[in-house]
């Protein structure tokens, strides 16, 4: 298992069409892809503009291949891209303790 | 209960000593603060000098007032701060879904 996580910055004031946006592309793209576990939206106290997403995959490739090679991928991006103030930062993690 | 999310850039070829020094500290001096709730260290796959904490509290106050205003704080980074290349970046996060 591991974690994907993406830090993204969204423009002023389009929090609750982002927020509804991302929850849509969860139910309908993200949580049907192979080897999903589970989905947290976590959003900045300090920068409204901040949020995290924590995404658990079985494995590395079920994100990097499986989800992002997919028509899938494209949808959920057409749904939340045109919120970004800038370009997703995303990272993988084995958890060590 | 909110997120902590802190940053952690270390220097390179530091990681074994780095991954005991948190866990010593989590063990003596997080684990024991007020409000406290979980604690999980994660370590980038692209990037091996990175790793991310996530720190579940009661409230904001328990980790900005409770942990960091203590002597016990200044004892944690006396643990792990040897190992950081630059200062932790460090939000706080409501979950939103």
């Amino acid at each position: 298992m591991i974690l994907e996580i993406a830090e993204i910055y969204i423009r002023p004031n389009t929090q609750p069409a982002f927020e509804s946006a991302i929850r849509e592309s969860v139910d309908k793209y993200i949580s049907k892809a192979k080897g999903f576990i589970s989905f947290e939206l976590q959003k900045s106290i300090e920068d409204e503009t901040r949020y995290i997403f924590l995404i658990q995959w079985e494995t590395l490739e079920d994100h990097t291949i499986g989800f992002r090679q997919s028509e899938q991928f494209q949808y959920h991006r057409e749904l939340i891209s045109p919120y970004f103030a800038k370009d997703p930062f995303v990272h993988h993690f084995n958890r060590r303790f």
